[in-house]
């Protein structure tokens, strides 16, 4: 493998400490072309070798290439040299980074909320709307660099299985979806142990409004110049919090415009046959079914089910007639691996086939 | 309280060793004129003195008395001198042995689901229906005795909101509920803790299909002669399984028939104002207010509220605008007082009132 | 009540807000003789009324009068009037504000671990050790005021059972014990779930090493003049995190001095016929029974056992003989009531029936 | 891989369906020289194929090949072909069955307890006594087969640094350990949700006297003849139940027999540096190092380190000075891995090398 590694994308990865910029190192350091170079935290942890700077929760345990690792501050001239920047930044400093490092050149992938709506900036959930990568030649004309942005965890988990139904069977009039996230979605150390042992917590703050808002623009085109939202797209939101360490459940229903209504076989194959770009084209990180359709009558299950191709497909199951809606399912995704981290590298794999690294 | 239970009504309670069966005795070891005189169970248990047959699963201790109490077997010439027979029986064997309690003219307060839709039995949820109790008189003519059932615990959390909507705004066109339920819903055993532990799962057998089917009976009416179902009520629910042991919570969405919706403060106050038949009665074990709503922008939550008005009320939080229907909210039921053992027990105080024991 | 109120010991609560203080202000809004008078908090609470200041945690509702007053900062001048003050200040603060109040004259009951190993302060297990106690006059004549500290939670779940032997059976050689402590006994934000959901933490930091100090005072006599610790009382303790929210469970085993081993019969008997102090005084929180011995092969276990006399007992279970040493059993104690805030109300109790107050 | 495993050892699994059955065909599914061959369950289970007949339980999917084996019954008529037969097999039936696969001269390597204590059967945890593995030739004589088991999931955990610590310091004089164990060392469906939630059990049917009782025998010696216990190694264990998925978790103190007591950087040195004949021998599942001492203050812990060398490795941490014992540590053990199946694995690995198959 070091001698792919020669020819890798060096990789720059901001908010390396967190959930998500954890989830990022484990990812990057079993990819066969891109491979982690500098990292950045908060100037607490600036100076430390990173398994000192970092609290690490993941189970699997930290290349130790990557534990040995110097981690700087977020600034652009402590990342020169790197193809590529990652962002797991928290939102309260993403905005500013991430726009210096734009400003400096720098092509940024980052899963931070703070461009996800930017009217110039592309909301990108790869095995959904690839093709918005194109906007940034936009960016970079004004910029000298870009940022594309993924969706929100729970978001990618909805707008996957809806694009299948868009593709087949036209625009969705009305999208009820109610969540069940795991607490890894709130960071560290994020959710209070006396809060979700025995309970759930039935409001995430911003969360539907996210589902609501970013759904609409990644189902949406990108016209050359700008982002339009998908039309009727209706989306009603209930989020809850519960004690799953991760992947994000959501019981979904939905209705169609069109009056020929499909059959339940017949949506059942539209999610399996449903082929993203980031398929098409091989990216190292796409999954050879980004849809799976479970056969159990009580699948998805968080903990059985989220590492379906490792992390990077969203399940589907219990797909069925609704009585209000037309139809209604059960979608699970990894939140930080497809609704995070994964989409994050998955957009710069799509980025460097496309040519824009 | 000697003087006061010499008065007391003498109650049976079949299915003794079971999670309904333990909250039964709970919430009868308190009651001022109601007290336990027989206990019933499986032939496996019967002639062991009750803490010798079961396995006390509840967190507050039982009666000293009732733990001496012999069980016996469920037939009704063990349980003569009964003035009242509550029923906690698994739904494999309530049938029968209910209907066989039914003609030795008892009257007969059951949880199991068997006779719930049974067209001459009510199906009562007290803070909603209580009148179709009066029916029992039909019962009577025909066998002796009869039976007065309640809902399902998910479907008792999801009516009582939608009744007071009802009340105050007529007809709710379609309704989506998404629940997420208590482990102690699925009595001992129950659920394996291998599935539920870092784990939700997306499925109750036969829940959904309940849930739908018992709101449009027990928000109808009783016309004297039959029930009839709710006009419109069109109602869809997705069901699972979370790592919680008491509390069923529910995310529910609703559009009203009316052209002129009510504003989230009309609703709110809906909700405040609504009293049931029997609070207005002063039944002993009726809440002061059957739905209260909670300021908290993250709740009601399980571990909180599940036992506001010690578990016979339903808690409401989060009353907003909807993007899809005309409002939604979240509502919380303690699954084993008011979504089981407590309704039985409240229905037969109304029954008290009406002089139907 | 309100006339037996008129007559209650005025009750100040520095840390009102934290786990303990809520727990604090839940048993004084029951109690007959003791009255919450003012309410003491960090300058970021002080002014605001309790329930705006304070995240609720307890599923017991707050009482509807506390939950209106008004936090003030913890400065004796605030508290005038107030007979007595408890405190569940965390200990990076309550070194300097007990002082400030012990020198304004105040009686401090502290759960703060700043003066338990003060030579001048008695740290009191109140079903244990309540004759230190009468120490105070030493602390009077020197400060105006005094502090009585009470015992670290898991400590508190050691000491009562070993009591009971030494009074039994004379000197213990050597004990070890390894706790499964609750999250509650970390406070709040306290344990992240990301750390403790599917998981076990076998460090509480400083833990271990309070168990092996806080014994020897507690176990040991005051001569009027000091405090000496008991002789020769050695203990080994490991000290583990579990997912409980209430409840610390310890298993321990003990060696006796003595050659004449009893038997476990005798060891029984010694827990279920020890009577404290605080019973005999007929305090009002005192339990009918200290420590309480379970038959079932697998008790105590913290949720079903933690309530045992309403938070105020030690539970025991699982008396056997041991390999190593001469006996093991297992032991339960509430660790926010027994093991803080109700022994600093017992504590006082005892003070007021000494005429201390 | 497929040229690799024409050559491979074909092996039978009994008890397929269960937790350590699935365990079994994980590891054997990532095999190079083991191959799955014939899987076997009860009567209930025999016919359909293995995805049918199984509620796989594990986070890992299941090897597709193997999902379509159908299942037999466990008779040895139904395995001819195997080189290998492994045993899941609750206790209830494995006698029987082990014992006429023996006599039909099958190489049984069985995880239940039936046989552990037979004084003509070897009980052997692999990384610690792998040469009582010689002792098959005398079954062999006596049955034409043989029947090799290995330890109970804690016992494992526990005698894998006690083996490091007197092969380096002598003769262990006393042990105390009190284990945490996961929920799936109880099988499936074991233990109820409504038990381990918010809750620990202090207790395990018969798991104390196994460790004690095998502790001796594994620790001990095969002198041609038979099996001599471990002289002086006195064990005494408390087991307790926590809401764990995978891991048993132990806090283990020992005292040794030497009046030149190792200081405990020696004794973390003699974990570092123990290497078994397993990992001498290269085999194929043996971890690169088999205890690993872990510099976290707060570890190891299961959900983090359970996964250590792939399951294959006890985690040391917190060596540290008792003050009852000489030395304690908390150790690891991943249960159905190497406390289990990976156990049973290892050991048939050995049995090759020494060209016992």
């Amino acid at each position: 493998m070091s001698e792919i590694k020669e020819q890798a994308k060096k990789c720059g990865v901001l908010g390396c400490t967190g959930m998500v910029g954890q989830r990022f190192l484990t990812l990057l350091s079993r990819h066969p072309s891109f491979k982690v170079f500098k990292i950045g935290a908060s100037s607490r942890s600036a100076g430390k070798p990173y398994e000192k700077a970092c609290k690490w929760k993941l189970s699997e345990a930290l290349d130790a290439n990557i534990s040995k690792l110097v981690v700087s501050e977020c600034k652009p001239e402590n990342f020169q040299g790197c193809d590529i920047i990652f962002s797991g930044l928290d939102s309260d400093v993403a905005g500013e980074i991430e726009s210096s490092f734009r400003s400096a050149g720098f092509a940024v992938f980052s899963n931070a909320k703070n461009y996800r709506m930017d009217p110039s900036v592309p909301l990108v959930v790869p095995l959904v709307n690839a093709d918005h990568i194109d906007s940034v030649a936009n960016q970079k004309a004004r910029y000298g660099g870009y940022i594309v942005t993924n969706a929100n965890c729970s978001t990618t988990g909805l707008v996957l299985p809806l694009k299948a139904l868009m593709d087949a069977f036209g625009v969705l009039k009305s999208i009820s979806v109610v969540t069940l996230q795991a607490i890894s979605g709130a960071g560290y150390p994020g959710v209070p142990s006396l809060d979700i042992i025995d309970n759930v917590v039935p409001f995430i703050d911003g969360e539907e409004e996210k589902i609501e808002t970013e759904t609409r623009k990644i189902l949406g085109t990108f016209d050359g110049v700008q982002f339009l939202d998908a039309p009727g797209t209706n989306v009603s939101a209930h989020c809850n919090r519960v004690p799953v360490l991760d992947g994000h459940l959501s019981c979904i229903s939905v209705s169609f415009e069109t009056k020929s209504k499909p059959s339940i076989a017949e949506i059942s194959r539209a999610f399996e046959k449903y082929v993203p770009l980031p398929c098409e084209m091989e990216c190292y990180s796409a999954p050879s079914s980004s849809i799976r359709v479970l056969e159990g009558v009580d699948r998805p299950q968080p903990r059985l089910d989220r590492y379906a191709e490792n992390g990077f497909a969203v399940t589907v199951g219990r797909v069925r007639k609704d009585t209000v809606f037309d139809v209604r399912f059960v979608a699970l995704v990894h939140n930080t691996i497809l609704g995070a981290a994964g989409s994050s590298i998955l957009n710069a794999e799509i980025a460097e086939r496309k040519g824009l690294l």
